[in-house]
C-alpha cells in the first residue's frame, strides 16, 4: 500500500477544499456575519494545517499506484473532505450538532440533497453558498478535478486511471481522450460550460444572481439543495422548465456531449443508454401525468409537474415543484422505481445508472436464452460493441452488493423510523443520492428526526452510493490493513 | 420441441389431479352438499376428458427431452393444473368469480396462501380440503410426484433430470440417489412421513382430525391456508408450537434429512445453508422479541409470537398467531426481509432461498476482493465444495430477473393499491409465496379488493415464484415457438 502517495493526494485535496471555502469567507466578511466568518476562517486554518502535515508525510512518495490505492484514496478523500467540510456549519453555530453538520455536507458532496434543516432560510448566504457548492464539487468529483488541473501528478503508474475509475460513475469508464488528464479536463470544461449556461437562463427567468448560482450548483451536481423551503415550487414556470431541462442535461453521460463536439452525431443518437434514459423519462412523465390528471388547474401544469418530478428523480437531483407524497399510489411507485434506476453512467447523477440497468436486463435475457439452449455462446452488445464478460459479471455482483447494503441499512434505520415506507425510502433516497423519500422523509419533510445512529448509517449510505460502493467498503474492510 | 412427449406427461398430470379430487368428492357426498358434489364431479369429468385427448395426442411420443422441453412442460402443467383445479370452487358456486377461484387455487398450488375469501369459514369442508391439499401437492411438486410413482416414463433422454430441475427449488438440484426416480421417491417418502407426524402432534394437541389434516397440508407445503379466519391465533399454545416447529422442519433442504438417514451427521451439521437458516431464525426471533416486548402479557407469549411469525415468514408459510401489522416498524422490516430471503433450497418453501442469498453474498465478497487484487483467481466454496462458476453467474442473473419481475409487478399492482406499501408487499408476498403482506394485504386482511387485472398479475407472480421464474418466462416468451 503506497500510503505516502495517498497522503500526497489527500494533502492536495484539503488545500483545494480550503481554497473553495474562500468565496464563503468573503461573502460572510462583506455581509459582516461575524460568527459565520469565524466558522469559515477557522475551517480554512484547520484545513491548511492538516494539509501541511499530510504534505510532509507524503513528501517522498514513490511511484506505484494500483486499484487498491485508488479505492482507498477516493474513500479517504471523501471522508476527510466531509469531516472538514462540516466544520463551518458547526463552528459558526448555524448547525449546532456536528453529526447534523456532517449529514448536511455529506448530503451535499454526494449530491443527495437530503437535509436535516427544518428551515433552510435560517442559514446565512455564505453557508448556503458552501452547501450548494458542495453539490457542484461532488457532482463531477474532486479527484477528477485535481487530475484536470495538476499535470505533475498524472501518469505515474496507472495512477490517474485508478483514481478516475474509483470516483467516476457507471460500470465502465470510457476514455474520451487518450490521456486521463485530458479526459478529466474535457469533462470539467463541459461541466463549467453547462453550469454557466444554466445560470444565464435562470437570470433571464428573473432570478437574483446569488440564488441562481446556488440553484445552478444544485442542478449541475444533480444535488437538490435549494435556497427556499419549498424547493422550486414558488418560482415561475419558466424557471421550473429551465431547471427541468438542465437536470436532464446533467443526467446524461458527458461522453455523449463529447461526441457532439466531435460531430459524431450518429454515435450520439445510437447510444443505447441515452435512448433508454430518454424513453424512461417520456414514459414516466406520460404515466404520471395520466395518473395525476385532475389534480391541477391546467394540462400545462399537470404536464409540468409530472415532467419536473420525473426529471428530478431519475437524475437523482431531488428538486420538487409539488409535494409528490400527495400523489396517487401509482405515481409514487413510479418515482420509487426511478430513484433506483438513476441517471446515465458518467453523468453527475446517482442511482444504479441506466447503463447498469440495461446491462442487467441484457444479461438476464441472455441467461434465459442460455437456459433454453445451454450450449450456445453469446456476447452482450451495447452501442454496437461487445461488452467484456468481466463488466457483465461485475455489474451483476454490483447489483447484489447494492441490494445488500440497502437491506441492511433499511433494517437499522427501521429502529427509529415512524413507518416502514419512511425507513425504506429514506435508505433508497440516500443510497441513490436523491434527497426526498416518501411519508416522513417526503418532499415537504426532512431528516432531522432521525437518531445520531441512523444519521451515521445514512451518511455511510450516501457516500457508498456516490462512490459506487467499493471505496467505502474498502475503508470498512480490514483486508487492506492485513498487508 | 417434443410436443407429443409433453402432451403425454400433461395427460398423466391431469389424471393425477382428477384422482386427487376424489377425497373431496366423497366428503361432499357424505356431508350431502349437492352443489359442491356437482362441482367436483363435473371437474373430474372435464379433467378425465382433457387427459384422454392429451393421451391420444401424445400416444406416439418419441424420445428426446431437453432443458427447453422440461421448462415448457413444467410451465404448462402448472397452468393447466391451476385452470382445472379452480373449477370445483367455481362450478359449486362457492367462489362465484372464476378469476377469484383461479387466484385461490394458484395460491394453493404455489403454496402462497394468499386468499380472496372474506371469510374462510363459508367454504364447505370438501372445498377446504381441496384448497389445503393443493398446498401439499404444490409443495414438493406434482411432476416430482409423477417421477416418483411412474417407473416407465423415466430415463428417456435426460427426461427426469430436466423435469426435476425445472420443478424443484434452489440454485442447483442435488442428486440424492444415483437415479432421479429414486431421488423423487426418497423426497416424497420423507414428505409423507413428516406430514403424518405433524398430523399426529396436532391430534395430540386436541385438534379435530379434519382440521389437523388441513393444517398439516398447509404446514408441509409451507402454504398457509388454514380453516379459521384468524389463521392459527385461536389455537392453544401447544398447537402453535407444533406448527412452528413443523414449519421450520419443512423449510429445511430435504437432502439434509437424507444425510441423517445415511448417518452422515458431520455433513449435516456442516451444511452452510442450514446454519445460515437457523441463525437467521434465531437472530430475527431475538430482535423481534426485543422490539415487541411489553406488547404481550408474558415473556413466553412474546417469545412465542416472535418465533412463530419469524418461522412462518422465513419458511414462506404465512400462518399467523397475531396481526404483525400492528407491530413496530423494525419488526415489520425484519419480516419484509425474511419474506425475500425465504427458506432453504430443496425445501417446500419459497423466496430467494437461503442458498442463493449465501451464494450472492459470497460472490459479492469475492468481487470485492477481486477489485483489490485484480489478478487473483478464487473459487467460491459451499459446504466444503467448489461451486461451479455457472451456478454463481446464474444465481446473480436469477436475482436480477427476480428483482425486475418484482419491480414491474409492483408498478402494475400500484394502479389499484390503496397504499405504496400494500402494493409492494402484495407483490413481495406473492412472488415469494408467503401469503400475507402489510397494510391492506396484512395478516388480518385479504386480496379480494384487487381488480381482475391485478389479480392476474399476482397469479403470474405466484407461479413465477414457485417455479423459480424460468418455466413461466418460457411460456410468455415466443422464443421457443420460433423453431
Amino acid at each position: 500500500m503506497n500510503t505516502k502517495m495517498i497522503g500526497k493526494i489527500l494533502s492536495r485535496i484539503l488545500v483545494l477544499e480550503s481554497l473553495f471555502m474562500i468565496p464563503s469567507l468573503l461573502i460572510s466578511a462583506f455581509s459582516s456575519q461575524l460568527r459565520t466568518f469565524v466558522g469559515f476562517a477557522t475551517s480554512i486554518g484547520i484545513l491548511a494545517g492538516a494539509s501541511f502535515l499530510l504534505f510532509l508525510y507524503g513528501k517522498k512518495a514513490k511511484k506505484g499506484f494500483y486499484a487498491k490505492e485508488g479505492l482507498v484514496c477516493v474513500g479517504l478523500s471523501w471522508a476527510l473532505m466531509s469531516l472538514f467540510g462540516a466544520l463551518p456549519f458547526f463552528i459558526s453555530g448555524e448547525i449546532p450538532s456536528f453529526i447534523d453538520a456532517l449529514f448536511e455536507i455529506v448530503s451535499g458532496f454526494t449530491t443527495t440533497g437530503a437535509t436535516i434543516l427544518q428551515e433552510v432560510e435560517t442559514l446565512t448566504y455564505a453557508s448556503l453558498y458552501w452547501r450548494s457548492f458542495s453539490h457542484w464539487l461532488g457532482g463531477m468529483g474532486v479527484l477528477v478535478f485535481i487530475l484536470a488541473i495538476t499535470p505533475t501528478l498524472t501518469d505515474s503508474g496507472g495512477f490517474s486511471l485508478h483514481l478516475l475509475k474509483a470516483e467516476s460513475t457507471g460500470p465502465d469508464v470510457g476514455k474520451i481522450a487518450p490521456k486521463m488528464r485530458q479526459t478529466a479536463g474535457i469533462l470539467y470544461l463541459l461541466y463549467v460550460g453547462f453550469t454557466v449556461l444554466d445560470v444565464i437562463f435562470l437570470l433571464i427567468g428573473g432570478m437574483q444572481f446569488p440564488d441562481a448560482l446556488c440553484i445552478a450548483f444544485g442542478t449541475a451536481g444533480t444535488g437538490g439543495f435549494g435556497v427556499l423551503g419549498d424547493s422550486i415550487a414558488s418560482y415561475p414556470p419558466f424557471i421550473q422548465y429551465v431547471c427541468m431541462i438542465f437536470m436532464l442535461i446533467f443526467g446524461i453521460n458527458f461522453s455523449c456531449y463529447h461526441l457532439i463536439i466531435l460531430r459524431q452525431f450518429r454515435s450520439f443518437f445510437k447510444n443505447e443508454e441515452l435512448r433508454f434514459y430518454l424513453i424512461t423519462v417520456a414514459v414516466s412523465t406520460g404515466l404520471i401525468a395520466w395518473n395525476i390528471s385532475g389534480m391541477y388547474a391546467s394540462f400545462e401544469e399537470t404536464f409540468r409537474h409530472a415532467a419536473f418530478q420525473t426529471s428530478s428523480i431519475i437524475t437523482t437531483t431531488g428538486y420538487t415543484t409539488v409535494d409528490f407524497d400527495t400523489w396517487p399510489v401509482l405515481s409514487k411507485s413510479i418515482l420509487m422505481i426511478l430513484m433506483v434506476i438513476g441517471a446515465c453512467a458518467g453523468s453527475t447523477g446517482g442511482g444504479l445508472k441506466c447503463a447498469r440497468v440495461l446491462l442487467l436486463f441484457k444479461s438476464a435475457k441472455r441467461s434465459f436464452r442460455k437456459m433454453l439452449r445451454p450450449n450456445r455462446i453469446e456476447a452482450i452488445h451495447m452501442n454496437g460493441q461487445v461488452i467484456d464478460e468481466k463488466v457483465v459479471t461485475s455489474t451483476n455482483t454490483y447489483f447484489a452488493i447494492y441490494a445488500m447494503i440497502t437491506v441492511v441499512s433499511f433494517l437499522i434505520v427501521s429502529i427509529d423510523s415512524p413507518t416502514v415506507l419512511t425507513s425504506f425510502t429514506a435508505v433508497i433516497s440516500c443510497v441513490n443520492n436523491i434527497g426526498p423519500g416518501l411519508e416522513s422523509v417526503g418532499a415537504s419533510q426532512n431528516f432531522a428526526f432521525y437518531s445520531v445512529f441512523s444519521k451515521i448509517v445514512l451518511i455511510v449510505d450516501m457516500l457508498a452510493g456516490r462512490l459506487e460502493l467499493f471505496p467505502v467498503l474498502v475503508l470498512f474492510s480490514s483486508a487492506w490493513r492485513k498487508k
